[in-house]
This record gives structure tokens, sequence and C-alpha cells, in this order.
């Protein structure tokens, strides 16, 4: 039996109109997915029955996103398509030229939710707090390759190396990394530059872009 | 000298504010990117100099990219990573399970212009009129190979093979492809299907996996 919360109930009776008797999808991160039944359906809350499992409890691979907080419609976006392209964690950063906007992690997390439900993941990426980029490189663990998304290595593509383990795909602010971040990231060498072809690529776009290279060569598409 | 259209006009110096004797950069799709500067500017008409060639003219790879219409802020969405990512055609395509609003093909076409304006590309790939998939494929000249981005081969990646050509990348609706259609893309051999990873992905991302999967294999990311 699952009780839901009063958004929940809100969202299946309220909004989605389904009564007493219906059946739904749901899972939890820890459990898989199930079929559960509508044994209970008020305005306020509500209960289910969970009644077959339907599919094990996978994670995404062990893949963290960085990326530079944009604009609230595009920022948004790159949570949804991180969560479809398949990351464990989603962690905006502050670089020198990003111009954040107030970052709600609240509402990013609640769009992780919804691009889940979605894609047929069985988890949910955290979205973590905002982080300043230098902080973050200040307290990183080695094991974890960055793989970063430049535009300075324009149209010299080569295949990602590296080795399979924890990754972090980074991706700089729409005017690009400052001399020094790119200097400090340059001489880290648990992190690997590539080049996402000749275009400049927007910021969302080069996310699904450097996804999908890491995906295919470490990740769960193989 | 580049005599400018009323819109151009306007656009530089009614919302930019450009002044005569600004610095910009203009391509036409034929003769590269030049620096140029404003020697005429008035609301409905002005005249740029050409001054000198900043990138010699470089066209896209022959890559269509063939896709159904959804909701049209995604539309858009998707012409906008077409153009960022490199292909030269962009062809809205309608299936079977095509919930197609109207495709205002003009307003499409200004996105691409924009697209390449942002991304630094000096052509425009053409945005063409809608037609019935059904249609595309009776017509289709078989030289051309299609990579076609399939959810029921989801989880099963392989790299893309084929040959080095001209290619289009074919992104079904969101509900996917029909049976019927199914069935008739699988029976052709120049149609390639490829498992863009084990969640369903939505149109405009698969859009953005399967044209990296293209570029970084037989396009100008190499």
């Amino acid at each position: 039996m699952v009780p839901l919360s009063q958004p929940q109930a809100h969202y299946l009776f309220g909004v989605m109109r389904l009564a007493e008797g219906a059946m739904l999808s749901v899972f939890d991160g820890q459990n898989g997915e199930w079929d559960a039944r509508v044994v209970e359906a008020n305005k306020r809350r509500g209960m289910l029955e969970c009644v077959e499992q339907t599919k094990p409890q996978t994670g995404p691979p062990d893949l963290w996103l960085m990326f530079a907080p944009i604009k609230k419609a595009r920022t948004d976006f790159i949570v949804e398509k991180a969560v479809e392209m398949g990351v464990a964690r989603i962690l905006p950063v502050l670089t020198d030229f990003t111009n954040a906007e107030r970052v709600r992690v609240d509402r990013l997390q609640a769009h992780a939710v919804e691009a889940a439900e979605q894609c047929g993941a069985v988890y949910v990426p955290e979205v973590a707090e905002p982080q300043k980029l230098a902080k973050v490189l200040d307290r990183w663990d080695s094991f974890r390759q960055i793989m970063m998304g430049d535009e300075a290595q324009a149209g010299r593509f080569a295949p990602l190396t590296g080795s399979v383990g924890p990754w972090a795909v980074l991706i700089g602010p729409e005017g690009g990394f400052s001399p020094a971040e790119r200097d400090r990231l340059a001489g880290l060498d648990y992190v690997q530059r590539v080049a996402l072809g000749p275009r400049i690529l927007r910021a969302d776009t080069a996310a699904i872009a450097a996804l999908t290279l890491w995906q295919t060569t470490y990740g769960d598409w193989r």
C-alpha cells in the first residue's frame, strides 16, 4: 500500500480525474516499476495498492552533468534532457562568465521527476544546489573523470578516451569559460577536453551532444 | 555594397541601434563571412560595405533532418538544433501518428536564419514544406541512406554503419511510427535503424542525439 501526498492526490484525482480502481505505473527509485491500483481517491489524499512489478530497479550510470545555469527556460530544458539522456546527478555550477539568475532547485527537481516519468526511467537524478565551479574543483575527487565540452577545440574531434568509472560532463556558459578557468581545467589530468563540431553550440545542445558521446562510449547506451 | 531589406534595416538600426560606421559580420551562403561597415542607416533601408572576408564559404554535410512536427515550441527548437548540429535541409514529415498542428514554414525558416547567425554557420539550411512520409518514401532516391531513430531498438545500441555519402536522419513522432510505417521502413535496404539508449527520448532530444552520432561518424565533426 502506498499513501499519496496531497500534490500527488491533487494531480491524479483533480487533474487527471482517475477514480478508484484505475491502474497506473509507479516507481520510488528503490523497488523498480509497479502496476498499482487506486484504492482510495480523495482530493487531498489517496492510497495505491501495488499489484505487480513491471520493471526491475535499475540505476543511471555514475555520471554527473555540470552546467552553468542560463535563461530559465533553457535551464529547465537542460534538466529535462539530462534525465532522458541518463545521468545520476545534475549540478549547476557558477562560472566566471555565468550571468546567474536565481536557480530554483526545487522547481528543477520537480522537472526532473516529470522527465523521469515521461522517459520511463525508474529513478530521479538529484539536482544539487548551485556551487561555484572553482569550489567544486577545489574539492574534486580525481577518481571522477571530467569530459569538458570545449569551444576552443572546435573542429578537432577525437573519440572520447579515458576509462570506465565515475564521470562528469562539464558544459560551459554561453560566453565560454574564462581564461583562468580554462587554464585550470587544462592542467587537470582527469579532465578531457572534447570538441563538439565546427559550429558554436548553445549550452543545451552541447549538453545533449556530449551526453550522447559519453553514453555510447561508457554508459548504458552500449 | 550590400543593400538591406526593410526588416534587416529595422533590426539593425531600430532594434540594435547601429549607426553609420558600425561594423558587423555578414554572410549570404555563397561568399563566406565578411566584416562589413554600415554606410547608410535609415529605419527602412540601409547599405553595408563589405570590407574583408573573415571565413571561407563552407557548406553543411549533405545531410537532411526529417522529423514529425510536434508542439510549436518543440518544433522551433528542433529547427534551431538542426542548424547548430549541421544539416543541409530540414524536412517536416507527416506520419500516421503525427498530430500535426499547422506548420508555418516561413517562421521556421526565420528560426533557421537566426540559429545560423548564432552558431557561426555561413549557410542557412532550407526548411521544406511538410510532406507525408509515405509520399516522401515513394519518391526516395535510394542513393540517400536513412538513419532512423527507433524506439523498438531501445538498449541495443550498435555503431552506425553504412557508407559516406548523402544521408537523412529520420525521427519519429512522440507516439512512434505506426506498424505499417515501421514495416515499410524495416524493408528498405537503405534504412538503418539505430537505438538511442534504454530510455524513451522526446523527439527533440532524439534529433540531437542522432545528429551527434551521424556527425561524428560521417559528418563535419570528424
